[in-house]
């Protein structure tokens, strides 16, 4: 079954288009999980087991156990996530982008050993940075398009040839680069318009869309501008906002974060209409 | 001591604009350093001690280490790097990018858990995605500029206002991103002349130029378009022309790479005149 198939029984089977991120800050974690060696895993596994009803994709952001020298623990989560949810795909944010040669090293990582049914990328390497992940054909790209920070629109939003930078890698990775379907794109939910435009550009192609919940967007507006004529479409991102839902300390937070998740994926239900 | 002294004064020291790439790849390993569980410690520690004298950096690949979840090889190595040859800078190709708080956890995996004096960076995010790491004012930022692949021409050479994309880049990180004097530049080796036109617009910034060796950029002609007037501002890398000199298997690998890298040193020494 390839990403997309995966993606789309998903959406289907949790009624959702929530994708809940795993982005785990230990600062901001439960004081009874806190200095526990293992206290990552026993955190996420929580919040999995709390939400994957309701998700149509997790989302572990790879920076934060980097920092944390934590990789065992971020295989052991995907493990787990694999034998026990192995109807929601896996998507590890990494944003990489390297030559050929290097993509096929970070394609292992998040394939191989990580064993992520997408990743996500950056384009300005180009083709020859994405294509070396296409060689696992059950597998997702993610491109980064139009994200969701404000620095974003330093690159994203010049003008190339009468319209904005990230609208050109719209079309340049739906028309010439998605060769075997395997190719979605980050476009971030602070610019419900821009989602629509990019809409317009990529027919139905998965969207990962950040910036709901912590950073602030729209859920409402964001749904109405990225659905497609099915009405689904996306992966709408919420991480923090649901991993500490809960007041620090509180041992409570794995039933926080299932609160706020359903509270979000009903949002985004109601808003598809 | 800052990430530009620290390499300044290597410059200097070495007589050599040469970084010397670290890409582990088992499958190229000599015989004797195959299925051991510290070989690719003992690589690339023979191979930095046999150029440490002809470097003015080494350059680790992180992919090549994840690929494979060596980190704490990769841990070792750069302790070993910092304790016997502390006077040479050590950069951390990692390419990362992403929104502030994930840019903030990146940074602490390259300059706190590995202690690179600098990491490479992707600029597709914009300013607030590189901004974190200037929080370290000892250490360096190098920001993708040209990169040396194909399929770089994608988006770095779309027009932007009359000029390709990747010298728009180069003028904002030099004018508007560099604000401590923390950033340098990524510039492939294949493309002299656009070399030559980054250096025209950002002074004596260092770039980091990847793309000669196994890549087949033009030693004479990149020096000769990245040279600043003091006849240094680059650290010309080659990965596997030095690391798979000698032929696979033999045990004089790590005196291969040595004649390798003191050619290229000297190669590019004839070139700065």
């Amino acid at each position: 079954m390839t990403f997309i198939d995966k993606l789309s029984a998903a959406w289907t089977r949790n009624n959702s288009l929530l994708c809940v991120g795993l982005d785990p800050d230990l600062a901001r974690f439960p004081a009874h999980l806190q200095g526990q060696p293992d206290g990552i895993v026993q955190f996420c596994k929580a919040i999995i087991d709390a939400t994957a009803d309701l998700a149509c994709a997790f989302k572990p952001q790879i920076a934060y156990f980097a920092a944390l020298g934590a990789e065992a623990q971020l295989e052991e989560i995907c493990r787990y996530l694999r034998e026990q949810y192995p109807h929601i795909p896996l998507v590890l944010d990494a944003k990489r982008g390297d030559i050929g040669a290097t993509a096929h090293q970070y394609a292992r990582e998040a394939f191989d050993r990580y064993g992520a049914d997408a990743v996500t990328v950056s384009p300005y390497m180009g083709f020859d940075s994405v294509e070396p992940y296409l060689e696992w054909p059950d597998r997702g790209v993610i491109v980064l398009c139009r994200t969701s920070n404000a620095g974003g629109s330093d690159l994203q939003f010049l003008d190339v040839g009468g319209r904005p930078l990230y609208q050109h890698v719209a079309q340049l990775v739906a028309e010439k680069w998605n060769r075997n379907g395997q190719l979605a794109l980050v476009v971030g939910a602070t610019f419900p318009e821009e989602i629509a435009q990019v809409r317009k550009l990529v027919g139905d192609m998965p969207l990962l869309i950040p910036g709901v919940g912590a950073q602030g967007g729209d859920v409402e507006a964001t749904v109405k501008a990225g659905r497609t004529a099915d009405r689904t479409g996306m992966m709408i991102n919420s991480s923090r906002a649901i991993l500490y839902a809960a007041p620090q300390g509180g041992e409570d937070f794995a039933a926080a974060a299932r609160r706020v998740a359903m509270d979000t994926r009903d949002a985004i239900n109601a808003a598809r209409g």
